[in-house]
């Protein structure tokens, strides 16, 4: 009819484009869940009889042993998860099913089952995330003290530890943890009630259908509560700025594992081989944390645009913002335990780390903070003196710590030998005690911190 | 091991991120004849024996039809299509199945492989977007006549015709069609024989495989064909504008259903039904092709995500490319099939149009131009004293059309009984006789030329 | 040298690149702000002299006079707003200026101005925010009775009131709000002191400038704090979300400004001309402020793209943050103005809404519900029997509350007259009580609720 | 009168949502041309005088004088570049000025004047392509046979040279080149003359206009005409795909420059230092080009997103086409000149390539082909032989090159002296000799190739 180009008939195509079922059947649980909740507060309203109630229970359950044993079929004709299930309680229990969806609409019960979804889905990356935190607090610990260069710009800088490299992964991944505690909080409320979008004229309890679902309480608009999305914008929003964080370590970890980094190796379980070259190992797992910060980022952009200047109320592209969800979930919570792995089985090589910390006159801001507290010149000119002396040492192919008194003295006279006291990496590291710098002790100040609040 | 949450072992999680058999198993049918091609090839250079090939290519398409016919086994420890495919080889036909891997990388298999693929995504586009225009050019041409209101800033402008305003659809598939050409003639290289990275000290023929392949060469540079994925983001851009119109006319026919409107109607097919609101008929189909839009984009911008700043040659990141893919493929196809099927079944209500398209003063821009041209005031003059007509009468609560002469006349004493010429809908559309305008005359040549062109 | 196309020269086209002060002039009080505290620890901590501290100061206040005023002449060839104010605080004082720079690097200098800018945006979108809701409080409660047409898929579905519409988005930008706070909150922290990424030997008390600043306290770690931009991406997630909420009542201003629905009058200042056409009257603020979303998601993806993958520390990339947030933050500055002002402006039409919102069987549901509740029908029975009820008025192009008894007892026998007393628009109102439902005393519930919180 | 927060009265906010001079005065030179264009087609058609046309073409040379020279004064009041440049020349010429407008709306004369501009950005971002390929091949030409170790996941791979890596750029480039032309193909059609958006009643000659113009002919649909974006769409997909291309170069010059490797020099004009650390010299250049990837896709994203949706014709929205074309114009300009400079002034570093590419067993694919070619080993069997080997070269810390015979032979006893003619760097790269390869001769051949075509 349309050129025989695709191959299905309109109602086929009808179906091919309408249909959620393929999807949808995730939220089997949650849609169970919910109708347990609404048909009990029904018969306590006195909306259904209490035989009724029963039935219906007896019956959710055992489609829901039928979906969890696998035995359940899925009919796409029956579009969604909830007229799947519907359509098998009848089946089951017969009359007491069509009274099931009274005072009800498909509107508020796909919005209470997307909502325990999505909050699921917030509790699974809290704590994920507070794993990988205790996998990085383990790992700094261990090497609070372990020096290695601190680079900007991908140029050698000031040495650092690798542990308080690490923490600052702490840092961030704490950040995330928050964002996914406000968001849950935020969305805690229930939806279920709200009707088509005008609410109900039965009168039923939306408190006791919160509360038996573990929400703080009923949401407080009927047409904001079916055409809102706004629980999954701000999942999306949390995770694309975690993908952030963990694309960083990844592109690390990638770098330090490559030949002339050589900072750290992973055991073979997280690398793989070639089919052409025999010598290969890859940091696949890093490079496919990083690769997966996109699909996040795709998601959260997918549901922003799907949302973009929708009337109220409900509307039916925002059937749209399932698939990116359970995506942006799914690929969250894969890259936050393949992270958490790595991190556990990273070895570092310190001796690597060790050789370039003092390369490329890592310490010439050790010297230029001398020249100042010791000899009280101002930082600017400080800085200035600390400059040529460093041109110096580059045409001498010297180290700082090597560099003989007399060339600085050409350059500065008032130079002398406490100077070395503060050329040296493993000085520079010790004197970086301000409040969050590198100094081992203040690093373990700062995992004790958060040892507390994991 | 990472605290129970993540239930699946190291070895099993470095299987859930790494292994793509689950997706790219799609690309089986390309991965079989690039095999063939590339084999054919190593015989005719004497690279492996005659009687090798002829066993691989049996092998190969023995493989193909136990795929065709369901009864092949993916493994996900074999990770990929490309080791599933091959290996099953080895145990059909043995030993030569070990030589078909000479002189080629996963690397570049994987290449050629998703360029045949999204080369047929573009063929598929383009027919499909011949399609819809033949689907629109023939809805013109039954209302090439039909009078509507043209809205700018959806408020009524001037008058134009139902097929003056599909045929601007027209223009942007047609533009969409020219974007998919442009990328397959530009994409149409193949990477076969590139290796690894740098190519191979095999006397390989890549012509020849080329040509089998149906490419018009293969490409010039070994590293880049291997890391370049333009094709699938040129693929995905271009679909991403072509959303983009979809989602126009999508959110026209929105509108035109609803009952302020009323401008159009659409069979049941169409449209779905309330599980609340027994008297429903939603648009069901135009919302969800306007909200697929949103995956579109999402697409895109992942795999824009992904590319950005991988330093060359391959880097596992770039396994991120097929899902989206496949993905923005797929949706193109669903609701371009959707908007041809809606085209052929909307039924317009013309009386419906031709009830709006005089309301709201819609041909005071044929009055102003007939100031102009009769009594040669100035543009904006002619604006300004058409204004002031038009308070007129609205304050009269009369149309244009109906506004005695001596009203006018209290405006600007020259004008005539002439005017009332220009002042019907009917008169006003026949007049824009303008290349490109409303005029049906004008819009019957436009049908005319596109006919030629699909 | 490459061409004559570009027409700088190597040097002009780095600076052309690199140069900041173009964009971070905007941070020039913030950047003062933050020298003050910083010096004055300083002097608490005897790293400089009071009288140096004072110089500071004093030179700093006049250089912040300068800028106010219009006569600080900004260098691009100094790079940055840092640069900038230090080069002209040398001039005015001297010696002193060269020793602010102590203990500081130019990266913990921006965060902390970054910081501090966007602290003051989080707090400017709660007030604003606020205010917008106030409008809607005041014009919902005015409307808390006024009944319209609830749409869902843009087709008649039960009536609501316009008070109970417009709470919906008070509910929306009242998430926004926790949002902002919750973002505000969390970035409160002084990065200040964390060097150029590894702390200083200097014995700063980075508690003292924290305090001077209205932080909460320090950032715990340098490296992190150097390398974050997680504040910027926040807020730019939660503009993003509450754009989708501004888009979304733009749209319906749009709609409801169409002649078809005709919902809504916008006095004159919120509307524009036509060059072309004398009698139009255009929503362009509405529109305008649902194209405006576009640009603040494209920020965000912008801000997003470039963190991805950065390795630490700081990485020049992330001089791309500032014109996104800038950009994002004053759009939705102007788009909450605009629409603060537009509510307040707006003018319903009550009697084009109630004309529409009994047409289209909008009670159906009502007669279903009564179903169950008089005859004890279950609910899919009684939405069955009503579907055929509705056929039944559509033939006789009747109302539901003006159709034959015997017309639906055709259908259903026991149908008695009771049932006119749920078929009107007021009574179908009335009766929505649940919780969050359209009642008008259920509206001014929630109007209550929320006067207390603004 | 919203509080006070928002400074502006509502008059001054729609001013300020609304005006877009600010912006669009980069459209005065087009929108002059076009209006040249219109009035000698309107005096060639009769439509107004000769007199009027002359006097209306002296009247916007002048007005075009006093923009180029500054003393033009833009007003806000006046809202837009067409209404500035008119209320001037009519000022100028008087009377003639008020007929320049016939026949023509803003709709139209904005989209005339877009394409025009967006159409010059084309031919720069071609010219500028051309130069940059141009760059590389001159880099590659003097490196065609300088070895350096070829990467996959920044793993060592197998060696390749400079040369032939930059050649892969070429690739990419030419590309972008390719999708430049077709899309400024595609444009090239002239949108004046669809008046509003239903054409017009004058007796225009669009063909004049759009040959006056440069195009090829006029745009066949009037509504398209006005509403139509996909120029700047298209622009700004083939800009991100370049600025993908720009981010991989970027971030491997970053790589590159970082100590461990020490691939490649920069001279100072393409570095900055640090205000804390005096030894720094960091590629903040390259860091820009790859950061401002970002703001391109973002540009992008942002026109997709305000396209989305929108019904026809003109809408208000695309207003905000302008800014986001501007920004990623001027953005991809810019890191086009500062990647061709940085191009030109690299300097490589042979030795530290030489000294790596050996490294890590790079030649392992060559003794694996050797084995296939010398001993007709199957090549899967091969490469399980060569693994094996690689594990006893690295228990003995040697180098594959130097691994004694009896080594080798100990796991495959057939294995002879000739294999060491494949194990060396050198004759790896030589050996590389496929179509598209990186053996010096077939780089060689790619450059000439590609000298053809700049």
């Amino acid at each position: 009819m349309w050129g025989g180009r695709f191959s299905s008939s309109p109602s086929a195509l009808m179906e091919a484009i309408n249909a959620s079922i393929d999807f949808d059947r995730r939220l089997a649980a949650e849609d169970i869940q919910g109708s347990i909740a609404h048909s009990a507060m029904l018969a306590k309203q006195g909306i259904i009889s209490e035989s009724d109630r029963d039935a219906i229970h007896q019956g959710l359950q055992r489609v829901q042993a039928e979906i969890e044993s696998g035995s359940f079929t899925f009919s796409k004709a029956l579009e969604d998860i909830h007229m799947n299930v519907e359509s098998r309680l009848r089946e089951i229990v017969g009359d007491p099913a069509a009274r099931l969806h009274t005072a009800r609409s498909r509107n508020d019960q796909v919005a209470v089952d997307v909502r325990l979804w999505v909050r699921s889905a917030h509790d699974r990356a809290e704590a994920q995330l507070t794993d990988l935190i205790r996998a990085l607090l383990d790992k700094a610990e261990a090497h609070a003290a372990t020096v290695m260069p601190g680079f900007t710009h991908l140029q050698g800088a000031q040495p650092v530890t690798f542990g308080h490299h690490l923490m600052a992964y702490v840092e961030m991944f704490g950040r995330d943890r928050g964002r996914f505690r406000d968001s849950r909080r935020r969305l805690n409320e229930s939806p279920l009630g709200a009707g088509a979008l005008a609410g109900t004229s039965f009168p039923i309890d939306r408190h006791m259908t919160a509360k038996a679902l573990g929400f703080d309480g009923p949401t407080r608009n009927s047409l904001d509560s079916v055409s809102d999305r706004d629980s999954l914008l701000e999942f999306m929003s949390a995770a694309a700025i975690c993908a952030v964080h963990l694309s960083r370590l990844a592109e690390e970890i990638v770098i330090w594992m490559s030949a002339p980094f050589g900072f750290v190796r992973l055991p073979d379980r997280w690398t793989t081989g070639s089919s052409m070259m025999p010598q290969k190992r890859n940091p696949d797992a890093a490079e496919l944390v990083r690769g997966k910060t996109g699909r996040i980022f795709g998601s959260l952009m997918t549901l922003l645009t799907v949302m973009k200047g929708l009337p109220l109320a409900y509307a039916k592209d925002t059937q749209e913002d399932k698939e990116p969800l359970f995506d942006a979930a799914d690929t969250l919570e894969l890259v936050l335990a393949a992270t958490t792995g790595m991190i556990r089985d990273l070895e570092p090589v310190p001796e690597r780390m060790a050789a370039l910390a003092g390369a490329g006159y890592s310490t010439a801001t050790d010297l230029a903070d001398w020249l100042v507290r010791s000899l009280n010149i101002p930082f600017r000119d400080a800085h200035h003196i600390t400059g040529r002396i460093v041109a110096e040492a580059e045409k001498l192919g010297s180290l700082l710590q090597d560099l003989p008194l007399a060339v600085m003295q050409s350059v500065e006279p008032r130079i002398h030998e406490g100077v070395y006291n503060v050329l040296s990496v493993e000085n520079s590291v010790r004197s970086r005690t301000s409040f969050g710098g590198t100094a081992p002790a203040r690093v373990a100040e700062q995992i004790a911190w958060w040892r507390e609040r994991v």
